[in-house]
């Protein structure tokens, strides 16, 4: 049985509502073209790592913010040009770094993983020095840096983390008025913590 | 009430099932250091787009893959970075791209991009060709190619699509027996199809 | 345990809520006989495929408004009797009409339906010219039209849904304050769109 | 944290799963054009009646059935019509008719509508007996039948109901393999009835 | 974690909050010690047959109601003992008797039941005229009155209820300023009806 | 998207499910004149106490039992004119009396119930003696009984509800083959206990 | 599709609530160090029974209050110290003893346990009285007073009860201005009842 | 409406249910004096912390372990006391002890904790050597121990689990057969750990 005391008379007509509903969608779907912003002005730089997730730790719902990732939430020329792009052209105005311990960046050493790429590339036919790192934009060149400089291992996360909120900062291509800030996720606690602030670390003694 | 009857008798003492728990939590916390890959062994590459739900769209959970994201969802050099870290050093033996209508690479003119990035790096006090492209690599340049080619903007997502899955699979970095696909994501129904496969271009008319 | 400080303490005696539900029981079920309209004094008039989720899409709950179903969601002389009743004794003050693509009516040839009506009729031993098309109403007749313009079969979708909210909007039997609307269901999407506003058809080239 | 144990092993890709749900969904969207059946190759024919929960009262889901309604879930030409085309050309071989207690079609006099209709033609400005009964088919006409007649108004619900299955299984257009049967639904019970099994009418006195 | 601003600081102590609920059951185990009415003052009569709902179809909860239930709902002896009972000592001030259709009261002729206990006394070894009809109060006796009369058959059910409201209204055990209301509860719709008030009658036919 | 592969195939046409649900609503609403017994061939007699959840305490559902009730859950000849046309007409073979602590037969002395009823007599203008007991059964008498010995108030409801047991066990109107149990609902724990094993009365002390 | 309207704009920047979380958990993690009490300021004493759900009983979430648990809730030099060490550092400003029915501690003669623990310290190669009753501390001795003292079997647990709020609230380390309550727990029926209140007791016999 | 078919015909009577479902409520609520163990012979030993939720910690339920619980969960003479009574008269054959991070055990120095007691104990007029330890057991001493040793204080969690379960697993009240385990609860992150096995401590820095 209908219970009209329910009925919601904001419309006084059905279509009006579907008109509504039908101009929303259509502000979803050409969001871009639009130039409708992310709903937090947000880009999230993390790490690419299959234990994050990144929406939940920072309480993020679809549409809320863009977000960048790749192999250990490292700033790369692709997040800046990916920042660059947001901030300047889709109104952003908030970067977040997301690092997390138990990264995969820190767990070789250098000489381990040129030796392994090495090893690919001959299998390829080519050598390692002849590779080409951007299949679409071959004038992309790292000049005298070593493979391992480009691959970026990690030695302390908290560091990192650090150091990557500065980058980005300072950078030319990112506006002023940008808020940069970082954190670590405790992939064994499931937490957020700020770089440096390890919780866990004094706790289980005595206190002096 | 307790019901005794419920009980599961797998473990003897209760302290064989915290142990078994505490060693469960052990693998997840360090997976990377004990070389445990994804549970699905599978890396995503996709936008960054705040529209996007790629986990969902995509059927996938916490712990199953490695999930890549830049703006456009293009292949860089920071993806084949990423790509073959992961297929070389972390078991990683299928790679997923998804791009998606209405993206912000389709946005705009290449000129409209450059004359953006121009006027906010002359507000840093310093010329576009002279941005330095990635902060922590500093001998990474792109030699005669052009700011425009850098930021890569797109004319058909579809063919763009194609074209990454291809550059992939042809990549000397990645393993051979890496399988590769491409997927467009409609923002406006929230379907993923194959690309050029466009299901709603034909069904409005009388079929022949 | 009880709490006697939920009671709602809106009737004296139990009987007097009792007797309030008999009451709105009686008006549900007797509705027609005393006159009451539908909640959302609405009509709706929608094709009869079996992929149509015509309340849900229209946000309608049990009792809001009558809705018409036919081959196509065509405006004939049935609709035009079923709106002719409702608006002018039933309060009825709204149409809304619900086409889709992928129409049955989209997805044959006229000949190919005219040839399959003739074999059948033929097979129950008459002419197809001699069927009688309404077997209450013997009267009704086509006179000189054919089968194909009674059977209506559709080339584009968005037009026709435009041109029956036309006929309804011009109809004698129609009063002149009944307010009239058409939208296209998409079965590929789930979304409701106006007539000729395709979302999905640009957006994944680059604008210009 | 993941529990690898419940991946469903049944893909060794994740492609694989993707382009499988991509499959249904283009069977799903493209289902008229590929000649894919109702899920249950079923018709019903009902009243557009706002209080009748056609797919509840039959158990039907979303994909199951065409359901035609119209004013009084009359057997017009209109029903004709959408029952030659199902069942000739979707495999359809079920109809079911569900007509229902306090029609509308039983609350006014022939008289009554009638003149309401005159009074309504009139203030349109033409005759009723010049009306345009089909505005896309403008060569039906209903000869000597009166207004009355074509309204349709019924006297006893339980008859007409059984009368409406006579006629649909006798028709020439609808195949001879075609199984029909008709339902009373009861607005006062939310339950169906078959004609003229009238579950409340006896049992509030003494059985002989 | 804990939210400590949840608190809801009614309290200044938790014994207070644990005082005030002992007290409450205290008064729920000992209300009838304790001169504590039902929470609605009502008495219900009603049949013992399996399928009446008797709280859900008058709205009830677990202590609004004393319920009264035996053969049939008829006013015996036993029902002017139990209500004289509850209206002078509980504060009781309402009576509804519920009856209902298909009742086992109705199903079978008066001399079918003298019969049917015929036999069966006759099987315990006693004539029917000398069984004790209430084996803790030997001294009551019907005199003149048949079996058939004891058993109270019924014919019209709501002709029934309509007298039972009346002799509970007119008997000198119950106060005058208490409120009696009667109901038939229809089995075959779930609903409650007024004695008379066949809701389902007359629905199917043409009104005049 | 509907998902065939669902589907129940028990029935090859919707319309058999549909006259299955149509027959098993018939059973239940002729159930009694059909014959069918309630599910579990049960009698429970209980008191009318607001406090008693009789179904939810002994695990009932709608239709698994004939429910007794009145002041006391007191054997009568009202419960014998019930238990006697169950057992013997309705194939109900089993019996369970609910009694409970602090029941209102417990709550006043014998001469506070005389007095009261006196008081309430005279205010309407008869004496005690002279009421009608029965108002449909005229000639029911109590002989030499006391007005107390009819109201029937009770020392120890653990006695009562055994005595009551054995009253039912050996009535002559009650078939040889009819189980009978009984209980005591204790409504300050909200359990069920056998007549005299208190579960609650020696446990706060030491054992011997 | 995200609804921007749902988005609590309490903060002007996403980090600024990802701070306060982190700083909620670190208070949480860091509580006894930063000195923040339990969030009611209550130690609760309770028996280490199986069968008493504490929290519930007393309607305590996580971070509520202290709870000390022993075998028979009784007041050792153990609850002295944690009783002193939590109001006179901690802010604990409330106690509340539980004890409970059919306690282990009222399930045996002392003579009982003082001749099992005599047989297992022989077992273990020891005269009972040799016993180290603390490994942690040698010095603790129990002087003249016997393993039957020590072990503190227990005779009516209502009176146990009071006595112990008694020791509490009269100990010298336990300041003044602390309330201490105490309650036994009904195992029986799942209830708190003040010491010397059982319910249950009088009321399944007439009152007098 | 009732399903017969649902009905579990394990019971001939309903009586056999209600039975059962009396016997299983005596067995627990008298379950020490029969001599039922705990549902998994467990007895846990954990700090009264307002933060260690010890049943969802170690996965237990209602009436699986005895819970004994004290300042610092150290292991006194009362754990003493009530290990050996529940493992020599119990059934009890598994001890684990919980201890926990940021324990308020560890948040003071001796002198600190000394000197607040010593005020504490001349408030109440008497000296800090006088007080009596056990209000109950006046003969308890700790003869040349200082109240610090008393007290218990912990300079490191890890090494006091430990020695703990050495303690316990020695004991000569404690039967050979019992296993004792030891954990120590993260309260930053809400998991146990094995005593020294900290996750967190070396994953955020390159492996070597």
């Amino acid at each position: 049985m209908s219970d009209t005391s329910d009925h919601d008379h904001k419309y006084s007509h059905i279509h009006e509502r579907v008109d509504e509903s039908i101009d929303a969608r259509d502000d979803w779907a050409r969001r871009r073209r639009k130039g409708i912003p992310t709903d937090e002005n947000l880009l999230v730089v993390a790490c690419m790592d299959e234990r994050i997730p990144v929406e939940d730790a920072l309480g993020l719902e679809l549409g809320d913010a863009q977000i960048y990732r790749n192999a250990g939430g490292k700033v790369t020329d692709d997040v800046i040009r990916s920042a660059a792009l947001t901030t300047n052209f889709f109104e952003t105005d908030e970067i977040v770094v997301v690092n997390h311990t138990d990264c995969g960046m820190m767990s070789a050493s250098d000489d381990d993983v040129a030796a392994g790429l090495k090893v690919q590339a001959e299998a390829a036919g080519v050598d390692l020095d002849e590779v080409d790192l951007d299949p679409a934009l071959p004038a992309l060149d790292i000049g005298d840096a070593s493979v391992e400089e480009w691959v970026r291992m990690t030695d302390d996360i908290d560091e990192t983390c650090a150091a990557q909120v500065e980058f980005l900062e300072n950078h030319e291509l990112i506006p002023d008025d940008v808020t940069v800030s970082g954190y670590v996720y405790e992939v064994e606690s499931g937490e957020l913590r700020r770089p440096g602030e390890r919780v866990a670390e004094e706790i289980s003694e005595r206190r002096v």
